[in-house]
C-alpha cells in the first residue's frame, strides 16, 4: 500500500469511530488542552451528563446488575447510559477503536422485554454494558488491534468470518445478558504498556492526560475510570490487564492460564505457548471482578474452548479465605503477606514506594504478620519473559504492520531477528520451568517466617516502577511480566495517587542498574501529580477465588487508611 | 567412544542388572527357546514360588494395600515375595533397568517398625512395592533411560545429582509408605512401541514371548504381568503407557497433563510443549490404579511441580458417576458411549476387532446406548502428532545416542532433519488448537444422539490396531497418538486374547490406506495367539475420577460377559 494509501485508511477507520456517535453527543468545541485540563474524570465528564446517567454510571457493575437483573433498572436506560459516557470519554482519551451503540440498545431492548415477559433476568449480567478490548470479535464490526492493515479484513486476511464470527467470550458473554456495545483501544502489536496505534493515535490517561492510560488493554483502562463502563474484558502476556487497571486507579485480574475462555479471539504471535496471553476483567471494585470472572465461569467454558479447565468457580475456597479474614478480626491473625518494595533491578517511584507503605501499614494494622518478599532473582525471569516475547525474532509483528506498509510508533519499534529452533525454545521452556520451581519453593519456605503455619497466602508488589507513565517512559516491564512467567494468580488494586507535594524526587547515588538509574531520572512530581497508583496482589497459580476474596478486604481497608 | 567401548559399557551394565539379583533366585539352567515356550506368565513363572509369595503376589495392589496398612502382611514379606517375583520376571523377559532390592528390603523393615511403633500405617500406600520406569531418579541407583551414554552420568552430564537426587514423584511415593525396588526397561528414545536398547536388548512379551511387550514403558508391562509389580508408573506421550497396558493384558492411565507431577524425572525432548508426555500408572485393576493416582494427589503435588494443577481427587465426580451406573442398573441407562471401531486409517486385526465387538455387546447388555463415534479425523490428528515429535528433526535423540556412538537399535532410527522455527511451532500450536476444538465442538454434538440429554460420557477404541504386536511391526501408532494430541483422559482396559481359532484372518480388498494395506498383510493368527487385546476408553479433558470409575465398571462387567 503506498503511504498515501495506509493514511487514509488510518484517517478514515478513525473518522467512522467518531461518526458511529450520535450528533447530541459529540462535543462541539474542541477540549481544552491537556496543560489547562488534565485530569477528565468526575466532575469534568458528568457537566455533560444528565443527573439519571451519572447516578447510573457511577455505580460499579454489580450495584448496576442488582438493578438490572432485578427489574429495577432497565437494561435500555443503563445502556443508553453508558453509550453517553463511553462517547464522550472516547472524544477526551481516543480509547475507542468500535462503536455500535444501536446494536447494543437493539439488544437491551430484547433483555428488558425478556424480563417483561418472563419476569426474570436472562442470567447473572442481564443488562449490563460490558466493554471488550479490541481482539474480541463481535458481529457488525472489525477487529483492527490496533493494525491499518486489518482494517477491512479478518485479521488482515479476506475471510467469510469478518463481521460474522463472534469469539467464545463474546458468545457467553450474551447468553449471560451483558450488553456489547465498544470496542476499546490497544497498541498494534499489544506488546507494548501503552496504547498507540495509526488508527487512534493515543490513549490518555484520563486522571492525568500528561500521561499514558496504559496497556495493552489501555482503552479499557481510560474507558473504565472515566466510567463509559463499568466493567470490560483485557489481555494480559505481560501486564497488559494490570499496567491499566493500576494507571487508571481500578482494578484488574491477570487469572492464570485456562481459566478464561481466548478461543476465537484475535491475538498477537498466536500459538507462542511458552507465555500464554490470558483474558481478564477490569473494573472499578474487586467484588465487580468477581462478578464477571464467576459468570463467564458460570458458563462453563471448559466444553467450548480445549485450553480452558473444568475448574468452576470454587465456592469452598471462598469461603476458607473469607473465614481467615474472620477470624483474624477477632484477635489472631490467621493471615500472613510477603512484602516486596523492589524487585532487585528497578527501585519504584515515590507515588509507588509511598504506595506499598499504605498497605504494608494497613495489613499491620489489621493484625497481618508481613514478611520480606525475598525471591528468587527477578532478573531471571525478566529475561525468560523477553526471550519468550522475541522468539519468532519480530516476524508475527512484522508481518502485520506490513499489510499496510504502514509506520511504526515509536514506542512499537522493534529491531527484527532470527527466529529460535525448537531445541532453543524446548531449552528456554526448560528453564523457566526450573525457575517456577525455585519460586514455588521459596513460596512454601515461607511457612517458616509467618506464624500462621502455612506460608504466606499472597504478597504485595508494585504493577509499575512509576504511576501512570509518562508517554515513551516505560522502561521497565519486570514488575508484571514476572507474573506471567510464573503463571500466578494477580489482582491489581488502587491505592493512592501521586502527589506533588508528598511525593518529592529522592536523591539516590546507589543505583541497583542502568535501568534504575534512567527510570530514577524519569520521575516528574509536577507531571506525575494526580496520577493513580494501584499495586498487585499476587498468589499461587490459579487461586483466583482467594486473591479476589483478599483483593475485596485489603482494598476496601486500604481505602479506610487513606 | 570406540566401538569397543559403548558396546563393553552396555554389556557390563546389563550384566550388573544380573548380578544385583541374589544368587538363590537366579535360574541355574537357560530358559526355553521361545518356539517351546511362548507364555512364561501365570503357572510357569509360579513353579519357581512358595505358595506364600504365590499368595501376595497375585493380589492386586489394592488388596495388598488394604493388608499391609492394616498390618495383616508385613511389609518385608510382601516385599521380599515381590523381588522374588521381579527377578525372575527379568530373567524371563528382560524387563528390568536397575534392581535396588537391600534398599527396598531396608525401607520396608523401617515401615513395619513404624506400624509396630505407631499402630498405622505411614500412608495409604504403606508397605506396597511400587515400580517405577527408568525415567525416574532414585537415590543409590542410576536412570540410563536405554541409552549407553547416560551410564554412569546424570542423564548423560556429569552432575552431582548423580545416584541422590530422586524425582518428586519418587519423593511423594516414599512419603506415601510405598516400597521402591526396581527400575523398568524403556527403548532409547522413549519414542517407541516395543522396548528396545543396547543395554536390555529387547523386552519380549510374558503372554507370548514372540511379541513385544510394547513400550515405551515396556518394562513395567512385562514386570505387572508377570506379577513381579503389583503397580508402577510409566509415561505416556504417544501411548507409552496405554500400549504396554494394552499389550499386557493391563489397566493403565493417560491422564491429562497437570495432574501426576513431571518434576526432576529424566524426559527425551524436554521442554517440548506442544504435547507433553505425562506420567501415568499400570496395574492389574483399575481399582489399583485409582489407588495409585490418588495416592499421589493426596500429597499435594501442585505445591512441588509447578505444571501440576491444584486438583485434588474430586469424590464429587467419582460418586456422580456412580450414580450413573446405580441409576443405569434400574433400568433407565443415564450413561451412553461411542465406539469407533476404526480411525479411518488403518481398520485393526481380527483380535482388536473381536474386543471392541464384545465391549460394545456388553455395552448394549448393560442397557447403555453406544453411538457410532464419527469424530474430526484422525489422519489430522495423526500429522500433528508427529510433526510435533520431530519439531527438533531429532537433535535431541541425536545427542543422546552420539554420547556413546552407539548403534541405534533397528526399531530406533530416525533420520535428523531441519529444526523447525518459532513461527513454525505457533503455527502448529494453532492447528493443533483447531483440531481439539473441533473434537470439543463433535463430542458436544451427540447430545442429540445419546437419548441421556448430555454428550457422550466417554468412547471405546483399539489402543492399537494390533493384540501385542510383532516385533518391528508396529506401524501405526495413529490409535494412541491423537489422545495426546487432545490430552484428553484415556483407561486401557483388557478384554479378551487373540485366538487363532476364532480370530482368522479376513480377506480384505477395499484398504483405507496403504498403511492399512500393510498392516492388514501383517497378521498371523498363529504368531499372535494369546496376545492381550485390550482397548481404550477415552473420556474429556482432566476426566481421570470418572474414567477411572467407569473403566473398573466396564472392565468388570466385560470380564463377567467372557
Amino acid at each position: 500500500m503506498t503511504l498515501a494509501g495506509w493514511k487514509q485508511l488510518a484517517d478514515s477507520k478513525r473518522q467512522s469511530i467518531l461518526d458511529a456517535i450520535p450528533e447530541r453527543w459529540r462535543f462541539q468545541d474542541p477540549i481544552r488542552p491537556t496543560d489547562e485540563l488534565r485530569d477528565v474524570t468526575g466532575a469534568y465528564i458528568q457537566q455533560f451528563l444528565a443527573p439519571r446517567e451519572i447516578e447510573i454510571t457511577a455505580t460499579d457493575a454489580l450495584g448496576i446488575a442488582e438493578k438490572t437483573t432485578s427489574g429495577t433498572w432497565t437494561a435500555v436506560e443503563v445502556t443508553e447510559a453508558f453509550c453517553h459516557r463511553a462517547a464522550l470519554a472516547h472524544q477526551l482519551v481516543s480509547c475507542l477503536h468500535e462503536v455500535f451503540f444501536d446494536a447494543a440498545l437493539d439488544d437491551a431492548k430484547r433483555l428488558d422485554d425478556y424480563f417483561a415477559t418472563h419476569g426474570k433476568p436472562i442470567g447473572p449480567l442481564h443488562g449490563l454494558p460490558v466493554s471488550l478490548k479490541d481482539q474480541f470479535h463481535v458481529k457488525g464490526v472489525e477487529t483492527t488491534m490496533g493494525y491499518v492493515g486489518w482494517i477491512g479484513t479478518f485479521q488482515g486476511k479476506n475471510d467469510p468470518r469478518s463481521k460474522v464470527f463472534e469469539s467464545e467470550l463474546v458468545r457467553e458473554l450474551r447468553s449471560l445478558g451483558a450488553v456489547l456495545y465498544c470496542k476499546t483501544s490497544v497498541p498494534a502489536t499489544l506488546m507494548c504498556g501503552e496504547t498507540v496505534n495509526n488508527i487512534i493515535k493515543y490513549t490518555t490517561n484520563p486522571h492525568n492526560r500528561l500521561l499514558s492510560a496504559g496497556g495493552s488493554s489501555g482503552g479499557e483502562g481510560a474507558l473504565i475510570a472515566l466510567k463509559g463502563s463499568p466493567g470490560g474484558f483485557g489481555t494480559d502476556i505481560g501486564g497488559s490487564v494490570r499496567i491499566p487497571a493500576a494507571f487508571n486507579g481500578l482494578y484488574g485480574l491477570r487469572p492464570s492460564a485456562g481459566r478464561v475462555p481466548y478461543e476465537g479471539a484475535a491475538n498477537s504471535m498466536d500459538g507462542q505457548n511458552t507465555i500464554l496471553s490470558v483474558i481478564g476483567p477490569l473494573a472499578t471494585t474487586a467484588r465487580s471482578l468477581k462478578l464477571l470472572f464467576k459468570a463467564v465461569l458460570s458458563q462453563q467454558p471448559w466444553y467450548h474452548d480445549p485450553l480452558v479447565l473444568e475448574l468452576p468457580w470454587r465456592d469452598t475456597v471462598e469461603e476458607e479465605t473469607r473465614a481467615l479474614i474472620e477470624k483474624s478480626k477477632s484477635g489472631s491473625s490467621q493471615l500472613a503477606f510477603g512484602i516486596m518494595r523492589h524487585n532487585g533491578v528497578v527501585r519504584p517511584h515515590p507515588p509507588i514506594a509511598r504506595a506499598m507503605k499504605i498497605v504494608e501499614q494497613t495489613l499491620t494494622r489489621l493484625g497481618h504478620k508481613t514478611i520480606e518478599w525475598s525471591p528468587p532473582s527477578h532478573t531471571i525471569a525478566h529475561e525468560l519473559a523477553n526471550a519468550t516475547y522475541y522468539l519468532d525474532g519480530g516476524a508475527d509483528i512484522e508481518h502485520h504492520f506490513g499489510l499496510s506498509g504502514e509506520e511504526r510508533p515509536d514506542r512499537l519499534l522493534f529491531e527484527s531477528g532470527p527466529q529460535k529452533s525448537a531445541s532453543e525454545i524446548a531449552a528456554l521452556n526448560v528453564k523457566k520451568r526450573e525457575y517456577q520451581k525455585q519460586y514455588l519453593d521459596y513460596w512454601n519456605s515461607t511457612a517458616q517466617l509467618t506464624d500462621t503455619g502455612r506460608p504466606v497466602d499472597g504478597f504485595i508488589c508494585p504493577a509499575a516502577p512509576h504511576a501512570a507513565v509518562l508517554p515513551c517512559k516505560y522502561d521497565h516491564v519486570g514488575y508484571s511480566t514476572f507474573v506471567n512467567v510464573l503463571d500466578y494468580t494477580s489482582v491489581v488494586f488502587p491505592v493512592t495517587r501521586a502527589d506533588k507535594n508528598i511525593d518529592v524526587p529522592r536523591s539516590e547515588t546507589n543505583f541497583l542498574s542502568e535501568i534504575d538509574q534512567r527510570v530514577h531520572g524519569q520521575y516528574d512530581a509536577d507531571a506525575y501529580d494526580g496520577a493513580p497508583a494501584g499495586l498487585q496482589l499476587i498468589g499461587r497459580r490459579l487461586q483466583e477465588e482467594k486473591m479476589l476474596t483478599l483483593a475485596d478486604y485489603i482494598g476496601n481497608n486500604v481505602s479506610k487508611s487513606l
